[in-house]
């Protein structure tokens, strides 16, 4: 009988030897390998934090010890370890276990994740709800060093280190985001990582410093200018020093005594204290290991060859989005390409490849990736941003102030659009077409399928008068035909009939117009493209020569194409004179708030003159 | 005549010298204390800033050389002597100077800002696009200690850092957002500026650990513990040098020769530097250096006394909030005040003041503010939550994902939603109901007064079903009066009338009100309450019973209260059939995409039995 088959609870964990934990280890990695072949999921990253899981699981007492998982992708083998390894091979199926940690599905999660960089400031506001209900219990955040390089985790640190309770945070560095981790801090616990050599260097300087007697002027001159030379790399731990924390490490995170004996020492601290530990993303799968990008999320796949079991026949939006845009910045040496931590899943890995000066991998960092993009299409560029549809969210002060304020001509690729599937509820799409519509000066499109894609590229490369967004799905869709060109504005009507007119987007298209071809239905049926603007003069025709009209959308009811489309029809075709008056869909400039109603037609005497007309008429 | 007179561009800084620079200062100070006394607009950061501007515009040439004022409300110094001192007495007034940088206002203005932490992006992106362009111009990003509390501006750091271009980011270092500066790098910039002795005690114990002979071991080992006593505030920098930045201060921010010198020497270093400089917020006025929060944006004021020439009569909602979320805590030991970088701007003052362990002030961070909040409510407290409504723009996904997606018992006091005034563009709420009632299980409510304001306050408080934002106007309005109880989800019905319905929230509902009344009109008023949700059974009354609707919202027309409500008149009484199928508007689980959509009525099956049901109609 393996370990694994005996343990269901973190209290089974407490009762195993430090050697019977590597044992379950080996175990659990075989269970997750064969399982994830089946379901998919998160891979990598899983397999990376196994120890460290088991470590934690062996120190602290969940739930009442509060761990919070950033993103939570790597809650997989805390999962199995917690009453849910029963049920693990209904991961990230319908009705099945969630792949992030849900708090619905279990106690031991102790708060939602999904999106990255959250957990610093969760864990700080657990213990500050500890310590104002006179509780004692640890709190402890497990953040990779990819969601480090997200402002919120900084947010997090800033007020964190302020604090003087006790408050744990682990940094789970294995040098990746879903790709190769960027930026400073990456360089930074990079040299922490490698060059040991300095810190002992340091430490043999000092030493040689305190015990050498004077040695001639020209020689001290030369100790202290070895000294001098070193002093940017004094300690391991400055930056978090410097931010309030109390630093461990670099610690070996395969090594669950280690782990074991440094979790004990720091857990009653009364300080926020940061653990470094040192982890191999896909450890144990050596496929996973040499490409742990690839690995990151996988559908299901070959163990012993590591290759993806999906139909690849076709090629996906953001694979056209690759292609294309090589294409595209071959003609035009202004096209930029950026992505925050997703040169794979946007499909932009070509492009950074072939352009590697044009190309910017911003890490986890949303609202710098949008920012950035600003500044350099100031200057005369035009960024392509490529990010997903739920993680763009993120970024949505930085489109209104930095981006659409200015008008600047920067083109949104947002993948991911609508439903996503086995990532569920923090990672699907469901809300762009709400929240970048309601931007002024924002263009914002959707293709019907990958070939109108690339014509929406071309179209968006070409245009030069402000922001455009791209909206579209994970995966492809049916090709679906026709195409009329792009004109600013305007929909594409891919089947005349009568009676029913039918407003759609995205892949939605391609499904409508089988049920009409297939049914050889007299239905019209509308390709919207621009969901900004939109195409109100066919609007109003289509309304005034269909009696039925049905709007379909990926994207929730609220504030979508539907209401659009309602809110014109309300206006020129119901039994109520209607009349809406609010602010003009553009940035609105100073000066007091009663010149500004004046200017709007929203101040008392407008008002007044248009509910006498309205009365009168 | 004075040298300020002769003054008109950066060129004419150049010509003169260092002690006519300091004159122009004092001179400068005057110009603006007399006009900002008039105007009203940001004195105390700009009194700050005009030796710092002095030394920029002697040494760096605008508009080649490019300067991103971080925030901007910093900016007025800079316009002044880039050819807009004319214009200054305009300042803020329609049609005048804006109180931001705005490049279409001049070529001296690189880049718009408003909202904080951009600056270290942008300059990044100017740097770049330099680079690409093959010029050789600088780039100078000036950023507060406040703006560095932002994300954004560590994600720009974080990016930046690795770039080894020519790049400058100048810490203006006032110890203060607009109130005092709170967090980690507070703290840690704290211990740089005020204590020299460590850094002047490492310098000499260096010195002496390198001269000294051997002097016993006992002796030797005293001076090794010393220094490792101090290993943790070793040098300034360390935080900058760890994020790879070359550091350089901290240096007076008022001595115009040291920050020439300073500005001049680094100026052709090809590397991401940073020149930490001291300033004192409100600089030579009195009142602001004694109460700088107090004139960080300031109303017209008597330049002797100080006092605001405002009339402030009625209370505003910022004071209703903080007198009543004091008198609800007192009730309430679970409510908890948080508030980013603006306690006093939010009225919570009082509250910190009461209550100084329910507060937080968490820097400039509002994506942590939202995110504290959730995990506080998820241990069940009642976190209060205020900030303005353009900057709560910030947090969007964090309202998403970590509030709602929970349905958590935050509530967001939304202040300055709508129109704001004087600060224009990129301060207007202009967007929130929008942004909000988009989201899933978060309830949304506006006042038409201060009375209701409280009314919904309580009924906040005593809600435990989910969150709840409030949003209201800067200032106050006029008391309407009748009050119907706050029940979930309803209207008020203040006037009752036939033929026209107006339905209208917030500070409109008094200016309507008044109209009715004043001009005895037989129209029917609806204070509607509730942005979400919509009291959708009285839309649907309304619609019935009278001929005419009108809609008033002080938010954008796209997404609002009358896309709503135009929405449920096209569904039910316009002369086509409408049907309108999108995502429910609720958190949607995890399961394969067809899976999903059947459950949803987006599958190809559902979708072709509405249409068949629609044709036969």
């Amino acid at each position: 009988m393996s370990i694994l088959e005996k343990v269901n609870y973190p209290e089974d964990i407490k009762k195993l030897s430090i050697s019977e934990l590597y044992t379950l280890s080996e175990e659990i990695r075989e269970f997750l390998l064969y399982n994830i072949a089946n379901t998919g999921g998160h891979l990598a990253a899983n397999l990376g934090v196994v120890e460290l899981t088991l470590a934690l699981l062996y120190t602290f007492n969940p739930p009442e010890d509060k761990i919070v998982w950033d993103v939570g992708h790597q809650c997989y083998v805390y999962k199995i370890l917690t009453g849910r390894k029963e049920r693990f091979a209904t991961l990230r199926k319908l009705g099945g276990l969630s792949g992030f940690p849900k708090s619905k599905e279990s106690i031991y999660d102790s708060f939602d994740t999904g999106h990255s960089s959250t957990s610093i400031s969760v864990a700080l506001g657990f213990a500050i709800a500890r310590d104002l209900n006179h509780k004692d219990y640890n709190v402890i955040a497990v953040i990779g060093d990819g969601a480090l390089t997200g402002g919120l985790a900084y947010e997090g640190l800033n007020n964190a280190g302020r604090y003087n309770g006790k408050l744990l945070v682990i940094l789970n560095d294995n040098q990746m985001s879903i790709s190769k981790n960027v930026g400073a801090i990456a360089k930074y616990l990079s040299k922490v990582r490698t060059q040991p050599r300095y810190f002992k260097l340091k430490k043999a300087t000092d030493e040689l410093v305190a015990n050498i007697p004077f040695i001639g002027e020209k020689l001290n001159q030369l100790v202290r200018k070895l000294k001098g030379g070193l002093k940017y790399i004094l300690f391991p731990g400055m930056l978090f020093e410097a931010l309030g924390f109390e630093y461990y490490g670099p610690i070996d995170g395969h090594d669950i005594k280690k782990m074991c004996e440094v979790f004990e020492n720091v857990k009653n601290l009364t300080k926020p204290v940061l653990v470094h530990i040192v982890t191999q993303k896909g450890k144990g799968y050596e496929h996973a290991e040499r490409f742990p990008e690839k690995y990151h999320g996988v559908p299901p796949f070959d163990i012993e060859t590591g290759n993806h079991l999906t139909d690849t026949n076709s090629k996906s939006f953001s694979e056209v989005l690759g292609d294309k845009l090589c294409e595209l910045a071959k003609e035009n040496q202004k096209i930029v390409g950026i992505t925050a931590a997703m040169p794979d899943g946007t499909g932009l890995t070509k492009f950074a490849k072939m352009y590697p000066e044009r190309f910017f991998d911003v890490g986890i960092a949303e609202e710098h990736a949008v920012t950035f993009a600003a500044a350099l299409a100031k200057e005369g560029f035009k960024p392509f941003v490529a990010i997903y549809s739920t993680f763009l969210q993120r970024a949505f002060d930085q489109i209104i102030h930095d981006v659409c304020l200015q008008n600047l001509n920067v083109v949104f690729c947002i993948d991911r659009a609508g439903l996503v599937g086995e990532d569920g509820e923090t990672h699907h799409g469901s809300f762009d077409i709400s929240y970048l519509t309601l931007i002024p000066n924002l263009t914002v499109m959707a293709p019907k399928d990958t070939k109108e894609f690339e014509m929406m590229l071309d179209f968006a490369a070409a245009y030069h008068d402000g922001p455009i967004a791209i909206r579209y799905p994970r995966g492809t869709t049916k090709i679906v035909g026709v195409y009329e060109p792009i004109l600013f504005g305007k929909s594409e009507i891919l089947v005349e009939g009568s009676n029913l007119a039918i407003f759609t987007v995205g892949r939605h298209v391609s499904m409508l117009y089988d049920i009409i071809k297939e049914n050889n239905l007299n239905v019209t049926l509308i390709n919207v493209r621009f969901l900004k603007p939109l195409d109100v003069e066919l609007v109003e025709k289509i309304t005034k020569t269909h009696k039925k009209i049905l709007i379909v959308e990926d994207n929730t009811v609220i504030g979508g194409l539907g209401e659009k489309i309602k809110g014109i029809i309300a206006e020129i075709n119901s039994l109520n004179l209607v009349k809406h008056i609010g602010l003009l869909d553009k940035f609105i400039q100073h000066g007091s708030i009663s010149e500004l109603y004046s200017l709007l037609g929203l101040d008392k005497e407008n008002l007044k003159n248009v509910i006498m007309e309205l009365i009168a008429d």
